[in-house]
């Protein structure tokens, strides 16, 4: 496939410096269904980034399409604030029954507002209120979003110098195998909480991601992770599991910290929740932390009411079994196979990942640049993260089918060959 | 009409206790249409309060309808991040024809999430950023979010109380007649910028409401407006205007400013801006300002493309001349007449406002949420605002009927006079 | 007199740029005895500025240095840390005596290091461990010192660039005759207070001098003393007075607060609390304050014995009755006199002062600087102050005799024509 | 000896409650001389306290005694804020003469207040200046003093709970065999600052204590500080050393840094400094980082001239060679050897030290109170270290005789006994 450079000029002329994507993905998208999409010029790309975890049902999946069709047809609320509607009642009821009812998870459901620093910023509110401390504990390579409360507990040094302001109230701790295994978990950790005189301000609570997604696809072990929540437990501090990525599904079951049979005090889901990729976010916590004031905390877009729609549409339709946990293990075990393959064969490259959500890690780093521009070429969209962009993630949709996985992958095989 | 109150048991038993509207219109809400909302019930309610501004062309305006389901149908892209779009495009093409050209405003267009929260953040960041300064200076009653940046310049005390940390780097400034006229404009603010033993941190920035919803309708003149904006530009401070609330036609010209004849460095415009109702919001600046290094501030739900067709419709429809901004300052008189007779009849009460967003004040100040109430029995939506709740604020659609407005003042007088 | 510029090589080459003083005082002092200085060239200096108003009994006290000797001569406890020391008793005993009983005041003595700074920092500490809040509001123009607590509630916008930090919870508002009359005292603060949706965090405590020495000689009236008392009672805040420069008699009484009636919270004293310019200081509050945990507060150098010793002595000596008071006053008419003549004779200038504070402010704001210069070659020590030096500060002695105060008043006035 | 409980009252009814140290030596002091202090009933007291550090030659030194009387009685200047005087040109001239320059440091000296926590705030001030950088780190169990800046790097959670607002801006790393050797040195410190996902604020300057006093006489070793220095360059962070308790001869050179043949770029020096316990400190800094501004950090004690001329006379009396060295590492020895003993002796018992500093730690903790409850009642005053006052803290004048040391550790060996 040739890329001609697409007319960019209204983009170029009126919009920020401040956009990125479009940067290495120069072209002008049109449409897109499924695990595909296509520009205005004809192209079709086979999407492995999948709106960076928010279409885990692939693009405008027909299931939730119809729903919110008939929906807006029927003239549903659309912006409801947070008034009781009929959407939003059949998400709730949706997800008590699909999801937290299952699960025997006891938590109460806050709407902080449609994105995932909405609900960062809204968990970290809580928790400072319920435990009357300041400081939170983040890990190295975190990211969860980009207004203040969420950019303090974010790692990336990038981001975190256009606060403009000194960020404070948080501080890192090594996130699992930061040390290569070399380093007992926790011990860090455990000993500054321990140590009367560490200079630590006592935390009120820990967020963390179970996979880090733009850290680099950083996987914590499942003992890691119990760990660290028996750690909390012990030492009086709230477990916020930010799992606006990783959850819905990404590695596997609904959320990703079923694996490890741990219960986090709070957790934030966003992306993927509404099914359709349109914004909307959950803060969840146990009962016994609603200590909310009505409305203490507020937002124009709580009530994104066709959000709920397709939401309760994907819960109904994906999440009443345990299929699609199944089926994304199975594809995560394809992905995993070419990923050994590739580097087996290309020296410099480690792969990581879980459910399906993979990197592959170039030690020239930035090679992987190099191959997501390739694999841009050669029709495929994958994106780098990590702190230097050394490592390709790949993000494919829940549903992509084992065809079109296996074509990216030899595709992204292709291209990693081709910038060796 | 009776109201028998639903069954909210999923409500209450599953959703937060922050939650706070559906206390005060205990009804569950299921389909709406220009100025009016349906309950499950079969009550019909007349609109007063537009989604809090975000409503500007009232519930599932047809016009922007059709193209949304057209859009849907057709499969275009539904989440962009901020990849360049056929629907992006023609936003951008529309905000510049229709807006941003005719008006003379030199702006680069920054999506910076999709809430309004999101885009006083990036304001915010910027500001700072450009003047390598960290403070900020806010007004009294000001409403910008609940995100820890919009948090800090926030008045509300019980908003501010939620923060759970300490919040900093703002200072408050009296708004436009905050002392009834007795104290010269500025006296305060400029004596602290030119006094270099007064303490005040030089500011990067200003950002004001011209007209403060949330903080009671208190409407700023364009005289203290132009002199704000002189003050800023004498003393090396950036000036926002935060336009989410005001802005896209609520006071009659498509941006509040232009009455005052200003030109902000940054503006902030989300609610209304897609239209119908869905997240989306702008940072709009000078393009000497647009010192953002690519991919500095991002966010997933940036590319909200339904959002920005129906944003498009919205402008091409609305804006591709001044019939709406003349129908808006006509339905002003309409509810200026009626206000008038209302505060003539009933001591104690005094209105305010401007274009199509107005305030009726009680000295006696739990009588406002005494009159929302009964209001809301007599089958009209409206809001308190102000720091102690003491105002009721109309906030209709800007496309309603005369004969809506009508019904909705007659039927406010009443709950005035009912709760005397 | 000529003076010779003396070698400064070592002050040259070793000392770090940021000497002052030094630098409109281009000499060498040696000795000093009353109200005179010695330089090593033989020239004597008459001291108007008394150590900043640290040797308000005049350099070398004879008394005091015999009591100092004696101590020392005996050996003494020179260093005893918080140690019950005879010395530290008799000082005790002597303020309680002299001072705390005659005025009927309650507090109890913190030694809280040697320096103003120091108390200031233990002032601001208890009172936000006694409220449970962070915020303070200070003046414009206050200086409380250079340690980081104490310069966040400090004006001058070149001392507090040096913090390298934000200075962030404190707030500044206006200090009596800000606005020379013009708007009611406290209008803006007592709003902000009252006002819940001001932005103003709500202070533990105000921070106040009765009359700001660095700020320019601002003399705030007893009415205005006791109507912020009256408002920190209202609105639940602790006043605390700053009596660093202006306590231990120069305006007057021992305490400059007593003129207005007033009992602030908690009280800093130091400067010419040892009574021979030694390190000291002590915080005061009253009882039900003492919070304070063991050692929760601590330093080195809390007791600084000798300094007791002296202290002791200038208590016995100085005010066991109301001589020095009255003798103090008597002084200031001498000096209010002197510069009327210089105002009625000199445009563009003006004087206010309280006791033997005083300040001469000149409209052509660098002839302050240009007096000083002047009046050094005459031998005369004056330094300004303000935020843009542009008062020449009067702080004699308080015990010196009419005759110098005459000299060095004639001298001043000498300056001040030779500069017109 | 047998001690009657003096008469407190003045001490217990009119001093706050945050007194400490005369809690544990419930004894009025009067006198004291070289190593022995006597309280107003008769006893003595053998000090291996040192007013915490700040009296390494003694109480009462009769050679500094008589430089000090000298000067007083002849009318030296006696508080002289920055102005250059004899005294301290005799001061900077000895300073110069013996010890930089044959020691090759090419410092620049600022009086910068005269207890220790002025100098750190100073040095902390200068640090983020130079680098346009908030962010310091410090070290676990570190101690730097009470005032803000000073505090927000102390380790100490009940010193830092005293701020009454979050300490912020700093972040503790493990210092020196925190993990006893299992963790290589600097691994987490260094790993964080490489890594740009780190989440870690680039830090403008580390500051750190060779020998942590206050935190439990931990000894860092010479490649360690080696090291530090090396990372600190490597990685453009100052480093500065708060040499106020263990510089001065402590452990035997005149800084305790010599031994690992470093150069801090900053260096604090207070406590022993004047020779006499009178308050005084010094900030000492490389050249190129003196861009302090005149007058940007001023205070009023700058110029305590008595303790210029004590702390000159110390200087060419004690440091004009390599005597005072040497002997200090003899008695060392002297010193190691009886605890040794003890430890060998007593189980559940280690020491450690340097120079003239030792602990010796306590695993069951509470035991170290005891130990020197039941030393004072032998005549010995001795204190406790460490977060949780686990170790009794040695801390002799150097001056001691071999005699009184001897008989010290015999008390102290007997007080261990005593308690088992």
């Amino acid at each position: 496939m040739t890329i001609t450079p697409p007319a960019l000029s209204v983009f170029e002329a009126l919009e920020s410096e401040v956009r990125s994507y479009c940067r290495g993905w120069p072209a002008v998208f049109d449409r897109a269904q499924g695990s595909h999409m296509f520009d205005e010029d004809g192209h079709t790309y086979l999407d492995f980034f999948a709106g960076a975890g928010s279409l885990n049902y692939g693009h405008n999946n027909p299931v939730l399409k119809r729903a919110l069709i008939d929906y807006i047809e029927r003239d549903g609320v659309t912006h409801g604030l947070d008034m009781s509607t009929t959407a939003k009642r059949a998400f709730l009821e949706s997800f008590q029954n699909n999801i937290l009812r299952p699960r025997d998870l006891p938590y109460k459901v806050m709407f902080p507002g449609p994105t995932g620093t909405n609900a960062v910023e809204a968990a970290l509110k809580l928790a400072r209120k319920v435990k009357g401390r300041e400081s939170i504990v983040s890990f190295t390579n975190a990211f969860h979003g980009m207004s203040l409360g969420s950019l303090a507990v974010t790692g990336n040094a990038f981001k975190r110098a256009g606060a403009g302001i000194p960020l404070v109230h948080g501080t890192p701790m090594p996130f699992d195998n930061y040390f290569d295994g070399t380093v007992p978990d926790f011990l860090w950790f455990e000993r500054l909480l321990e140590d009367q005189g560490s200079g630590l301000n006592q935390p009120a609570a820990v967020i963390v991601e179970t996979v880090q997604g733009e850290g680099g696809i950083n996987v914590a072990r499942p003992e890691w992770l119990r760990a660290l929540a028996e750690l909390c437990e012990r030492q009086d501090m709230l477990l916020i599991v930010d799992d606006i990525q990783m959850g819905c599904g990404r590695t596997g079951a609904f959320f990703s910290f079923e694996e490890a049979g741990i219960t986090p005090d709070i957790v934030t889901v966003s992306k993927s929740i509404s099914g359709y990729g349109m914004p909307m976010s959950l803060a969840l916590f146990k009962p016994e932390l609603d200590i909310w004031e009505p409305g203490e905390h507020n937002g124009t877009f709580r009530g994104n009411n066709p959000a709920f729609v397709t939401a309760a549409a994907t819960l109904d339709t994906y999440w009443a079994d345990s299929q699609m946990e199944k089926q994304t293990l199975a594809r995560g075990e394809q992905v995993e196979q070419a990923l050994r393959a590739i580097c087996e064969e290309q020296s410099g490259t480690h792969f990581r990942g879980r459910g399906l959500v993979w990197g592959l890690e170039f030690e020239d780093k930035p090679r992987a640049s190099a191959v997501c521009k390739r694999a841009f070429e050669l029709g495929l969209l994958v994106e780098t993260s990590g702190p230097e962009s050394e490592v390709v993630k790949l993000l494919p949709a829940l549903t992509i089918s084992p065809d079109d996985l296996d074509e990216g992958l030899r595709t992204l095989a292709r291209a990693v060959r081709e910038t060796a």
